[in-house]
């Protein structure tokens, strides 16, 4: 299934910004940087890495697929807690060296294994000129002990 | 001005993920992900990276500083441009190594050294099962040679 094979990226870059060729740039390790943001509303969920058969499986299934570096192998994001992503765009910037899924997300409507909708709830700020974190996002749609088993 | 220092990771996943100090998990390069959207409907503008230096300086001055790899200096996105970001709130992920910038954007209202509005101005798709590249956005907002001077 997954055994698309993608051009090496030209070293011409007026091709490689406004040629129609997917060519990702992978870095040393094989991999490209994804963000991911809700499709609804442009919040962002995560930010998580690809390799060339988590971008084959993507594109091939319409489900978001990474790879994951602590655990060293394709991560089907929400297999474990249901929480699948349905990929309704991909984009890729001008030096193709990261992708834009916009994804609707299933089962508790969250993202982040805290369990909340998004990895990026809390906000930082300066207090007194020294740096620090603000909660923006408190709410847990689901208990992680319940999920991954505590 | 940017004498800001931030203290290392906790090794303390709980404190890491729910505490309110800012500890930015830098990689070996000394570097973090920084996500940039528009804060007027969540467009994903850029994605780069920051030092602690560009970290502090965008806390310090609200306009945004990246760390350019290719240059191997600090970067005030938008000096040359005009298009410089005015950051409207910062976020961190969970594991605090990536950062979410809001941003709204002065000049000609582009991101993209190409002159478009955002980075991400091209879809991924497959055709005929062969991936493939669909452009989504052809507006440029400037000439990047009367900008950079071709």
């Amino acid at each position: 299934m997954s055994s698309m094979t993608f051009d090496a990226p030209s070293s011409d870059k007026s091709l490689l910004e406004e040629g129609l060729t997917f060519t990702p740039k992978f870095d040393a390790h094989g991999l490209v940087t994804a963000v991911v943001t809700d499709a609804r509303d442009g919040e962002l969920l995560m930010v998580a890495h690809m390799n060339a058969e988590a971008i084959a499986l993507t594109l091939q299934t319409g489900i978001g697929h990474y790879y994951s570096r602590s655990r060293a192998k394709i991560w089907k994001k929400g297999e474990s807690s249901g929480n699948l992503q349905s990929v309704k765009e991909i984009r890729v910037d001008c030096d193709q060296d990261a992708i834009w899924l916009k994804v609707e997300v299933a089962g508790h409507d969250a993202t982040c294994h805290t369990g909340r909708r998004s990895c990026f709830y809390r906000s930082a700020t300066l207090e007194d000129g020294r740096p620090a974190l603000v909660i923006a996002d408190d709410h847990r749609h689901f208990d992680p002990s319940d999920i991954y088993g505590g």
